[in-house]
């Protein structure tokens, strides 16, 4: 396994170089800290993905969870993790102060949990969840709710999921059917089936809480008549002792990747004796746990580049190390054999994969940026990066998770026949990572959420929001001659995206729902294109500034390097707009058309 | 598992209505044929495929090889495959009556090759690499070698491989060491390791019969120094008595898809005593190979595409009973949900599916076509045949193993999150298409070949041959109304490729061949998007034609089908050459300038 799953020098970059980490140091929330901190934090990820979640990267995949007697076994690391996380911190990581939490920026925050994934994915996706899970908590929850389970959540004793899914519901969470009858007593009873909650039972912890959403007796029908619950499998008493909460594991799936994390079905309720415990307002429940499935397609986005991440290496190293073939002008059979590294075509390879990965991490910490300045503004900037962040979250989620896939295939490509068989990694990331574009919604949901939801809202302002900073970037790099044509073909991309936009919300406006929506896929494939286009940009600003100071060895190499994946991008994946507006503008309405029966 | 995994209908359409085969009784070759015998090989093959290779599908995956005491076991039921494949006149199908072969048109057995491999994948290759094999010893080897070898390997009692690639070559067969040391008893002695064996040994046949390259004692370097042997496992001895030929199964790889066939690692002649015996001339090994590899290319393609149309079937059953979500109009939440093939982004995924499937399987019957003239043609007419197929045989293997991958995925993804476990069957349809872009030469060496070799030979006259055949699509499709702008489209789309065609072979008269070649996966992928638009302008003419007279029910809904995807191809599939044409002529030259030390 290669040694190597992530760029240390490349997060430095984004984090100092792009995003300017320490400018947030100026806010009260975040002064307490230092950019000794931040570094410090980095170099302790990258010891803990190295030591704590690599090792058992393959042997979890190999030993995936059991389902023995009612209860999930799973690898024994899980606990240890768990409890590394928690004492660590980890899990707690941008949690408020008050909360025991260490209130880092969720741009340094990010930072772990891409370590973590790219090191060992199933494993990070247990603190990370219990993470998301506890932020819900304290956001919507009362302070009961807060002082009985954050502080062990954030030990990492329990462990926190979201259970959304129901068997005759899949992505259509209107139709969601557990309930939830009122007592007296300040809980519900609950009743009803979840599939396909992960994590949601294991022997790494001593109890899990769900985070659920369920209907309350009476409420309306659709998405308005939903509420959220925590419903753990135990439930604390009164004198700190615990009782079994009538939650039931019916079974886990057995999936082709993504292996060392158990995904189950749960049965809540079988004896009419489970308590759920609202959170927030009733039948809020969806736009409170929006909260979390934002933070998951995040989280996913930046699981999936360090999947990705972790694949490049595994490639890199081959293609360095294996001689095979040689150069196109050597005709010479007696020459010796060249490193496959030096033929274009690998080269090839290797630079789509670099262009996908950290142009998706860097859009991912461009979010995280986001995520924190909405933190600490107000009023109206508060809402600029709050509405930034709602048009980039399915970019964002997406981008990385179908173009992770494609990256890890090359690498695998890489590889040749050995990338296919199991003494290399790489042959497991590409199961792992195929699950990112269905979990935490689809790609087809993400779609339909970027177009009829986010570019639409509040009459475009989103969208206008992040053409200015888009435009801005543009404006900055057109002042650097080396990256006027860039910066012009990225304006032209921005013009093309402004065209194709017109003309979709223009077959809204004449009430042409299904055209208008058709090919919401396609047009976030489109989008992605041009966000990472401009963080490929933003990036390449900070690396031509880099080289004009004249640096030299490997830093002259990674600047370099970063120039070339950047015109890599510019060359051969922008390009890829131009069928698309031509698809696009033709609204053909083929797939709105085509009959079930003609298939 | 879907009971459907291959469209009887399609297939019918393409041999009769599409490539007219009974048109190839008119030929001496083929007149004991009839269209009554091509119908019932159809229907004989779809009963095999559905009683014989399907039901061990799942089982051969979940139980692949095993490597016990130097042999390889494998599943029980790849004995009886060879059996039912040798006595039924499958392997022999398409080989000459006079050794026992049905003498049937390519254009004919390429349909149980395409059905057996929709049904089991992996189980199908131990009968046609055994075919492949038989075919390359009738060609070139002596009469000695076709009596003994001949009959058993049609049988089905001996199986055949192909042995290229060595651990220190890989795709560079020019560094194979293997030798071949003449004696004066008719044989050679052969030393040296094979690795990647596809069924390189198996307790399901008697004999394992490898083809291998190797080099005779004292041969040139390089290419001009390869021979070919027939190297058994086991030895015909004079009285028929079988004697251990020195031939040792060193281990098997662990793959992640395709798992039911044993890849090996051979080694021959540990104790000296391997025999090998010379296949046609010395030094002429490479040359005679590429015999069975263009044949084992294409079989690569109709397998991809056989893959993905059992993943689609998956799909599309899924689709059809899957309640989940409403149509975009319907706001309310009582309402009952709709089968999700009701969703235009469904329907945009199926009908994608179907493009890549129906599309490439036309052009691999259109190579079959070629093949069957060109053995029956004399002259002219001979060579341009060839020269058609020279062309169209990296078309045919990548187009298929490249986007039946993304077929498959897209399949997966109308299951969501069953798609990725394992109850269904469309997770391990898509591990085990990964393999196509790997073996049997990787999309990076197709793509030297179409650009380096096959667009260049003979001043172009492959190239200018199959513009003429596009051309001529494009002349029928002209004077069908409805067909007119896709034949317009089409017209377009292949000047763009005489024009990026132009540009490149400008730059290898420049003597640039590194930039000529850089971008030569880029020029397959454009290639293969105007090749298969050709193909869907065929089968669009004769569905059109067919739709002329007013078919109704079934008929009806199948010509529309084929319409409505005909459609898709144009409106989705097509318009991606527009980023590639620009890509391609840009020329960028960053893949050859990017130096190893920038990654």
């Amino acid at each position: 396994m290669a040694e190597k799953f992530v760029n240390e020098r490349n997060i430095r970059f984004l984090l100092y170089e792009v995003f300017d980490a320490p400018s947030l140091l100026k806010y009260t929330r975040y002064a307490d800290h230092s950019r000794e901190a931040f570094d410090m934090i980095l170099e302790t990820a990258l010891k803990l993905g190295r030591d704590l979640f690599r090792p058992s990267f393959r042997e979890m995949d190999k030993n995936p969870p059991e389902f023995i007697n009612g209860r999930v076994k799973v690898h024994p690391q899980v606990k240890e993790i768990m409890q590394i996380c928690g004492s660590g911190g980890w899990i707690s990581a941008t949690a408020p102060q008050e909360l025991g939490g260490q209130q880092l920026p969720a741009l340094i925050g990010f930072i772990p949990m891409f370590i973590f994934s790219a090191a060992n994915y199933a494993a990070s996706v247990y603190p990370y969840l219990t993470d998301g899970a506890a932020h819900l908590i304290y956001s919507f929850g009362n302070e009961d709710l807060i002082n009985t389970y954050i502080p062990r959540m954030y030990a990492g004793d329990w462990q926190g999921t979201m259970a959304l899914t129901e068997p005759q519901a899949g992505s259509s969470l209107t139709d969601i059917t557990t309930t939830a009858e009122p007592t007296n007593q300040g809980y519900y009873r609950m009743k009803g089936q979840k599939i396909f909650i992960s994590t949601g039972d294991h022997d790494g912890v001593q109890n899990v809480v769900h985070l659920l959403l369920a209907r309350i007796a009476g409420a309306p029908p659709g998405v308005k008549g939903i509420s959220l619950f925590v419903v753990p499998r135990m439930r604390p008493g009164d004198n700190g002792e615990m009782a079994f909460n009538d939650v039931h594991v019916a079974g886990i799936y057995h999936k082709m990747g993504y292996r060392g994390a158990p995904i189950t079905q749960l049965s809540f309720g079988e004896n009419n004796d489970c308590r759920g415990y609202l959170v927030g307002k009733p039948n809020r429940g969806l736009s409170h746990m929006f909260q979390l499935m934002n933070e998951a397609r995040i989280a996913v986005g930046i699981a999936a580049a360090g999947i990705a991440s972790a694949a490049y290496y595994a490639a890199l190293e081959y293609s360095r190390e294996r001689p095979q073939g040689r150069p196109l002008t050597a005709k010479d059979p007696t020459s010796p054999q060249v490193p496959i590294i030096e033929h274009a075509d690998v080269k090839r390879m290797l630079l789509f994969q670099r262009a996908v990965i950290e142009g998706s991490l860097s859009l991912l910490m461009q979010c995280g940026k986001y995520v924190d300045l909405e933190k600490v503004l107000e009023g109206k900037e508060r809402e600029k990066y709050n509405l930034l962040l709602e048009i980039l979250t399915p970019v964002a989620k997406t981008y990385p998770a179908e173009m992770g896939i494609l990256a890890v295939s090359q690498a695998l490509q890489c590889l040749g026949g050995y990338g296919y068989c199991d003494e290399f990694s790489v042959e497991q990331l590409y199961r792992d990572a195929r699950i990112h574009p269905i979990h935490e919604g689809t790609t087809g949901i993400q779609g339909l959420d970027l177009l009829g939801r986010k570019v639409p809202m509040k009459n475009g302002e989103a969208a206008m929001l992040l053409v200015q900073e888009i435009e801005a970037t543009i404006a900055i790099a057109k002042k650097e001659p080396q990256l006027q044509p860039y910066a012009r073909g990225l304006e032209e991309a921005a013009d093309k995206l402004k065209n194709v936009t017109g003309h979709l919300v223009g077959l809204a406006m004449q009430g042409k729902v299904d055209i208008f929506l058709a090919d919401a896929t396609l047009y976030l494939e489109f989008f992605g294109i041009v966000t990472i286009g401009w963080q490929w940009l933003l990036q390449a600003i900070a690396a031509q500034k880099a080289l004009s100071l004249n640096p030299t060895g490997m830093e002259m190499n990674f600047y370099q390097g970063k120039l070339y994946t950047f015109r890599y991008f510019f060359q051969y994946e922008l390009p890829k707009i131009e069928g698309l507006t031509r698809t696009l503008l033709a609204s053909s309405g083929i797939t709105v058309e085509m009959k079930k029966d003609f298939f």
